[in-house]
């Protein structure tokens, strides 16, 4: 039985929560949180006590931290929870600096700790069944990708002026989807955004629809289309093409019924967001992870993965400033 | 909190387990089987005892019982909850003779008993928003309803030899289905079958592939195809037709993405039986029970469905035997 | 070149026209016509002369004769013809009444006439692909079979009462699908039906909504479902299911885009009705016809073919009033 | 009743010359090849005389020239044509150089000649109602578009070397489609491109996998894929993203059924390539060409039209050359 803290009681941190509590060989036992209200509401919901930061990391019962709090905490959290000698899962980002997440991640090699980054959609059963797919070689050797990611609405301006920019808060979701699908490492990265969603996205200094052209060193390419509207729901698809095929993971609903009438055939919109979208994926990613404490298998995604995805994003932002493809090496030094 | 009583540790069993256990408003207390190693097991995945039917039954703990124990003990464990003043939910059928499901519901009136079938399709979300359309009218007025409904594979011969056969085993689901979805009672019944799967199927006196026509007194027609066998998977589907336009509800898979390739486009087959396809239909009728015990809404299906479900399956039987459609009435005298 | 004399210039016949005009071995010579002007513009537009029975049937360059007047006309026109040493192709029905076919039959055979009645489906490339499969036995042996065929609306009222009712004039087609799918004579008929649609259609001792059970002697069942209003186009399935999976040919429309927005995903309606949901079918059908002309294929459908759909559409007929599952062999004395 | 000169009477003549032929306002005059044989072959099929290309340029009774010989040929063609004060219709493109182009069109507008440009695809029916679609406003302001298009399998080697490379030869086709869908003009491009199909393409100086970015003035930006290999058919697809929803148009097939077995739900592949693919669009851009003569609407795609997808293609070839985005103002001076 693995006890956890979990840093974070917002909305993910919920997900999480009832994901450890669900999970038969898993317990939350401390939920830490600035709002301490919050913290107290939902560790009651699963038994938990509300703690604070040192008090959670000095407990011997605690084996592992889950880290949901806001992205400024992340890596100071991980390298206090690693010296302390807990497993971590931590949100994605690690953080938004490639310098800091490099320093980070050196506390936890020196440290041994077992890390894993949520990726979360590595984690759903339809792209995780592509990945399978493209793993066993039933479309022979990958040509290229296309993956669509659209959020139904922009978050609030003030997320958006600390979340790093489109590339770094939600295009990284898709970088790692598509070094994790290519299975080899991107080496360029095209990227050309626009401002169409909202103006005040742009004078926040930020863009909302953004296109992103990866290539391989063998030569795979791989497209990828992000924006912050879409009107019809939670729009999440992938698509591989390969020298004998290719394989497609559509989008998902809640009910899949349809109406004929007059006017056609209607099928409802999409998941609504996330909590919905990815509900098994959360599940299964907690599961993984304490998978990974017990030795049954690797953690993954790892702290480098994390790294590397946001090295991606970082190339594209260049690539969007300077109007050319940018190497990767470039940005990772 | 609901302190539940379940009869029955076996496969379906062990599905109403795990929904008390994870339902926030209930807790498993006893497990009672003639398999008390079963028993013994099942209890232990929940934090519950395995015991004896007397015990269970005086424990002044318990709110509710539910069975899912072999069919010829349903009635008797109706009347005996009913009487230990428990609410009860009873898996289909409550037993396999009109006679004698009228003489349990006769106690169940007397004491007042909340008492719920295990209909559970009408909680599997597609059908249920199926039939929200229906009562909405987006249809406008219900015409023609197709009914189609496949198992994987047939049951063993075992199981067949006492099921009541495959009107009342298997075709029953959809009967009740049809009595909800067209919100008018069948009044006449047409029924044609073969055995096409496995002439010991046959030779048990049982068929194996069936065809139901109902008919409504304002005239509105029903059509259910059956068979014990789908290579496929287990095929699942039902289509409203009316004045203003159509509703499906289409089949599901545990995945959906598709491979493309010199040999077409391919999806994986569906889900495999009903324990995967139903996997929601079953919590959520387990949460509308409880529902129905804190008094937020009416329990249903009621045992009066499963009398009338059982009375159209017996007037099935009668079609196949007599080449005729049989009016329900002769069959609920 | 075969040289035609066609019978009839209205709707049906415009099409037919087109398509002799369009076949590279064939050409249109006469058109004959109740209404001359119909018949003069007919011609016209594809260089034929409008004419009398009398002197299209005397004109020895004449090597076939096209059918598409009305109903009343077709067992004399066929017998007219096949006396004048003609090849016929007729719109089904060849008659109302069975008796009159199989006299009108017996002329065909006595003059070793080439005869092809008009059931259009059978040439529709996504039946005739759903047709190879089972006789490729893709599906292994053939259980079950659902046909559904709703018209976009009702005909008009004048024409329902010369029409021979629903079963004759409308489900006759399905009535022959089924034949020819299954590859076994139904031999037991039931069916029922409502008037659901216009109460005029009744006061005029019609139905316009009815649902057929047909079961062959080694136990195959059908299911097939007509209505007389479709909302959203002219709906034209077919769905065999067999011991080793099952074939489905699906709608068609004329475009296939499919619009997201918030109220969900909508794809447009059906094709309108016959004239284009089956325009290749009416193209693929002339040319099998003059391909039996020239002796490179027997013609097919036949005109037994044409009886045995007629009976069982009498059988259909005779099951509704009688309430009970009527056998073809009654019908087909 | 336009009368035509055809020059070339290949692949493509075959088709082009088949809906003259049958178009009811035209007729097929004169076939020109430099293969004679061939020429009377086409001429033949369709009551039309092989010519030579100064005997049918002096034909006063020839209206209208459609080019469908060689690339090299063209642009000196529409010029000589021109010069004749016939209408033109010439396969894409007029040239593979800008320059000649320019010359060419000179003279078509010092002629007032009425010239149209063979972008067939504008002319399907399911990407001209997607079309229909977004200038109607149907999804919005238009945000983003995603254009598929995968042939089968390579063309010869032979040619692949004269063909002008892969954006020049096929992606024209894309990049035209962009511009018309867009309703407003890329200023910005960037390519990149492999080749991963045939190591033989690559040694002949092209590349057979790329894809595009485009971006407008305004910000909307274009996600083009294309591949010379694709082992389930011609992979042809159009996605438009607005500010109100989305609209797709799907791949077509010949025959949509679908087969169910243990391994799944199978539909066949698409359409083989572009002339069955394309069927109705080769016969609707007749049509639209011949209204254009008759002044019933004006000829589209222009000259220019042609003119500034071969810029696009320049700037994608430069694109890929520079690794940079490249304005469409740089070649195009």
């Amino acid at each position: 039985m693995i006890s956890f803290c979990q840093f974070g009681a917002g909305r993910i941190g919920a997900i999480h929560a009832g994901n450890i509590a669900r999970h038969p060989g898993a317990r939350l036992r401390h939920v830490v949180d600035v709002d301490s209200a919050a913290a107290t509401r939902l560790a009651a919901q699963y038994g938990a006590e509300p703690s604070t930061r040192a008090a959670a990391l000095a407990d011997p019962a605690v084996d592992a931290v889950l880290i949901a709090s806001s992205t400024d905490t992340h890596a100071e959290l991980i390298e206090a929870a690693a010296r302390a000698g807990k497993a971590v899962f931590c949100e994605k980002p690690i953080d938004l600096d490639t310098k800091r997440v490099e320093s980070c991640l050196a506390v936890v090699q020196q440290t041994g700790t077992v890390l894993m980054v949520g990726f979360n959609r590595r984690f759903d059963p339809n792209f995780a069944k592509l990945h399978a797919q493209l793993r066993a070689g039933r479309i022979g050797k990958i040509e290229m990708l296309a993956i669509t990611s659209r959020d139904p609405g922009p978050p609030p301006l003030a997320y958006i002026k600390v979340s790093g920019g489109m590339f770094r808060d939600m295009m990284i979701h898709d970088l790692d989807m598509a070094r994790w699908l290519l299975g080899e490492e991107p080496v360029e990265v095209f990227a050309a955004a626009s401002c169409l969603v909202d103006p005040a996205i742009g004078a926040a200094g930020d863009v909302d629809s953004a296109v992103v052209t990866l290539k391989t060193a063998s030569g795979m390419l791989c497209q990828i289309a992000n924006s912050r509207r879409a009107s019809y729901g939670y729009d999440q698809r992938i698509e591989a093409h390969g020298s004998k095929g290719s394989v497609a993971a559509e989008n998902q609903r809640a009910v899949s019924i349809e109406i004929a009438s007059a006017k056609g055939y209607t099928r409802p919109p999409l998941f609504d967001f996330f909590m919905t979208r990815y509900t098994q994926a959360y599940a299964n990613e907690i599961a993984a992870f304490i998978d990974a404490i017990d030795g049954k298998a690797k953690a993954s995604p790892t702290g480098q993965d994390g790294l590397t995805a946001l090295a991606l994003a970082d190339a594209a932002v260049k690539s969007v400033k300077e109007g050319r493809a940018v190497k990767v090496s470039e940005v990772l030094a």
